[in-house]
């Protein structure tokens, strides 16, 4: 059993990972750390594990971490990360980063949407971590920058279209929405219950972090600067992320193509889930590490809507990093990600 | 106390207009009917009127309808409206009819998106019951057609750009946001709560009838030929529909022109609340007849992005449609819809 | 128009008056209060009010709110309360107070279940807020005690079987079930979206200390110390709690006295509707002041099973206190409470 | 690999089946069936088991279920497994049976509350499958009977109370709340998204067919003859039950009686888990086949108060099924049950 250790395992993400890993057959936590939960054993504060799991909060050291764990989840907030991880690297541990410090490649973009950046020079060797882009680097990384939720929904929405140059990417619009985990387990208004329920609203137009990383992956896929339009929504649910997607086919694109493009690139991938014309709802998804695809070509308009859906804690976070541990392990692609989504 | 009718009012927007007319200070509703109902006590049916009113739905007889009021509004299926209303029109009784049988001007259009029209010489009387929009027109009118609750939210989102030239009109997109209570009290399993909750999806992408509409009112607005991209979500909340416009900014066209074309266009209008940057909230207008807007221009895209909130109960049917009898019956026009939004 | 405050105006319960009195023919509100809001506008803290309010937050001094208004409604925590009251009172304002610091007749009640009283001499004065129950003694009150929202519910569900001595009280059980609002708007993990949504607990079983509250009005109707079993849950909704009271018939009470008990101590009174057989449903009263009332009588254990529903922000407080105003300053005792409930 | 059928495997029970089968290490399903969607691909039906499943809905024909498989989950409604259980019985073939047919031994309580039974001569034969109760027997059946949602909870809730004699089994009183999947996956007024969300009701007050269920399981554990209040509520979440049960102390018994029954009870069993003061919560057991415990005893009432949480779908139908079947089969109990509740 390969050990692994998560630290900052008291918010939703960390709870996810957990949960994910109780049925990897192939892996043992043996580490948890939190701050704020320091001494608290781990099914008093979450009973849902209870006769799962006998692990206690430990405070967040690195040498620990580095000693009990051959790799270690840091599903921290950003900056928090960018302090432990050099020292794990250092120790010879491999690290899945679920927060955004080593996503982005320029650290002048981090400093401009983030903070100044504390260690630019690991910014080159991190992989992003999405499989489906970036497999085989992936398999041999020591630092991997898990993708954000939004962007792991937008990305794979777009990206057979733009490595085939069937649709203007000056055109693209993601019109995203997201349960509430996705804002995390930090008390704040905003996740009032009463404020959320029965209501939808969005919010950080134009300014969400998450678009930075987007245009950063839609580029390379496009292989020229692409800048998008991206807006989140907040959707009275817990749990799921759908993005809507908007482009302008380039000229002489048919339907043929789209759909070829579709089926060309992700042929093989057990992840990803091709609907065509059947669309994608999140209940569908929950609790999996699918995301699955539709479209529609318009041809009053002359535009591909693609949707994607995917569940923001499994695939927007932990199950994705689950499966990169898979690989810059050796493991099996898909273990202890094999289960059916919750439904309903 | 004028006297009026509902004509099918076993839905929701025919207990919405009960519920709005049961506090307007000047309108008695002498008749309820409904085909399936007949016979049946209302607070039987719906017994949160219990102390309310004291009705008992009847069969459907537009001549019935006629002896007993003054004004009916037709809260049925389309098709069904428009079988009912000559006869109601002929009696001399003023109708605001609920559903889409008169909105579409062109018969042809109906013909395409809904079937062959039964009184196509009514279309070109039929005046859209938009009051931002057709205020004066609605006054004299004998039959309004309320304007759909999509169409709502997208026409009062993007008039003043039109109007005043600002936005490219062929690069708008309208991304929908509806809670459930827009697919009607008629059971089905994609009404069913299980399938609902916790879960989010698009629906009828590129196909919804809402379409045509939106787009023959943003033409007049325009002055020319609009085509758009609409694509409505269901989200899982019972009222409510944010929509989300996107557009490109005409050459030239600064923020400040934006603002100034909001504040110009709605600056004496009661129902529309301006909050530019506070980008609105559904739960803020809940139960109203206001319909909030924000706005962002993004400099990045040079795309504006306007946000609209509606109750599709009130503002999206049966409160725009009390709006439009107090017009056309010479009332204060917010008579009957003072009430302050329903938070939390 | 009578001239009104609110201390403590930024909750829940605050929003909740500032709605109903919006509708309110003969009150006008001069002053709102708020230690945490100080300078803010009403409607920039709470956008569903613009334009309907003209008004921003002060701070909570006596001698102004005096100035200011006729009568007050302290709707701040407990303790909060009883440190302004006694100087509204000796300033000749009239108080309804929506805490829990005068409804205990009894000090050292309130000593064993929240804290040592400052002003026990008031406790005997104050009028408890049930007008079912103390109309006349309301109408001549000076301080009135608003109930708690699920005394409220428990309270009228037994009080005509408790006066007419048809249950055994020694047999009474409360299972109360809440929606959210019930706990205030403060943030906490208790009230974030994620922990909610989709789930269902009891808390503060046999602690809760509405608990004395419910004994203390039912000791009065039955004429002797009553003791019950009183258990609080949490509904994944935003308004409305419903009650289940169970208790064991005396000897030789029929159905049929149980019906007559309710219909005779409930004919008169507009704001409690009798379903019998027709089981209240938290949303038939949402947004309104009724409290709707069903039982069953079960021959198999002998028991009658009463069902009350009522809305947890109106009946359960502010539309309460509304009515409790209306009472105490000669208004017709539904003015501004006659809008229909908010369904669906 | 053991071959297993599901009967009816179109409503939520038969999803939930196969959802769990799915990881079941040791079975494969080989026949799903339906009346309705025969020729239905189960991944057109249901999206969410796509990459999972390669199966097309059969009729259902005893004789095909019993040349397929070893075992059949009988997952339709009431009367119609008692039609085809008798032919798989009679083929070799093992059952278990997740209808009411067989779970009341006595075939005039069964006619009194359902409708006359067509195999009285089977229900001495049939087993109650609630392994803590019922274990040696449910290894040996040929025919299990699994026990409703509702019961499930309630006799866990009280079952170490009464085989001690710790409470009067006359004052039992059993307030349950279930989630809207309880309901099945058939469309329905009652579980219209819109008439449910936000909203809290009662319904078959004293009147439930699980109530004879349970007064049956509780008779055998009293001793005596027991009779029951029983009343479900409807909460707008999707899964869940929380049963909150109460009774009177036995004279003389104290709160540690109490906590002894439950440890020494359920000390060996995996799948109960007690919190003590620590009260259960739906969340924290969903999708799971736990049935969490806590209890008070309240010494101002003399009263016992247990409240039990289970998933009405897992441990109230299909996990406790997929349980039975490995009982039946010589598998290790927890089989296919070993992943962690979904929370959030």
């Amino acid at each position: 059993m390969m050990k692994v250790a998560i630290a900052g395992a008291s918010g939703y993400t960390g709870f996810e990972l957990l949960r994910i890993l109780r049925a990897h057959p192939s892996v043992s936590v043996t580490t948890i750390t939190s701050r704020q939960q320091k001494g608290v054993r781990l099914d008093d504060f979450y009973p849902a594990f209870k006769h799962h799991y006998d692990l206690v909060f430990e405070d967040t050291d690195p040498e620990k971490l580095a000693d009990q764990s051959e790799l270690v989840f840091t599903a921290m907030p950003h900056q928090a990360s960018m302090e432990i991880i050099p020292a794990l690297l250092a120790r010879g541990v491999k690290v899945v980063d679920l927060s955004a410090d080593y996503r982005l490649r320029d650290p002048e973009v981090y400093r401009q949407w983030y903070t100044e950046h504390k260690t630019p020079e690991l910014l080159g060797e991190a992989v992003y971590g999405l499989p489906e882009l970036y497999r085989e680097k992936i398999r041999k990384a020591r630092l991997v920058a898990n993708p954000g939720c939004y962007p792991t929904s937008v990305i794979l929405a777009v990206a057979p279209l733009l490595r085939r140059g069937l649709i203007d990417a000056a055109t693209i619009i993601a019109d995203s929405k997201s349960g509430v985990s996705g804002a995390g387990r930090t008390v704040s208004l905003g996740t009032h219950y009463c404020e959320v329920n029965d209501g939808f609203k969005a919010y950080k137009v134009g300014e969400h972090r998450h678009t930075p990383e987007i245009e950063q992956e839609l580029s390379v896929l496009a292989g020229s600067n692409v800048t998008i339009s991206f807006t989140p929504h907040l959707v009275p649910m817990t749990r799921g992320i759908l993005s809507t997607v908007y482009s302008n086919l380039r000229p002489g694109v048919q339907k043929s193509d789209i759909d070829k493009a579709f089926e060309d690139f992700y042929h093989d991938e057990h992840f990803v889930r091709l609907g065509a014309d059947n669309l994608p709802v999140t209940l569908h998804v929950r609790g999996s590490n699918f995301c699955d695809l539709g479209w529609k070509v318009d041809p009053r308009t002359n535009r591909c809507i693609v949707i994607s859906a995917i569940d923001n804690l499994t695939r927007g976070a932990s199950g994705q990093a689950v499966c990169n541990m898979n690989l810059m392990s050796g493991l099996p692609e898909h273990s202890g990600l094999k289960e059916a989504p919750w439904q309903p």
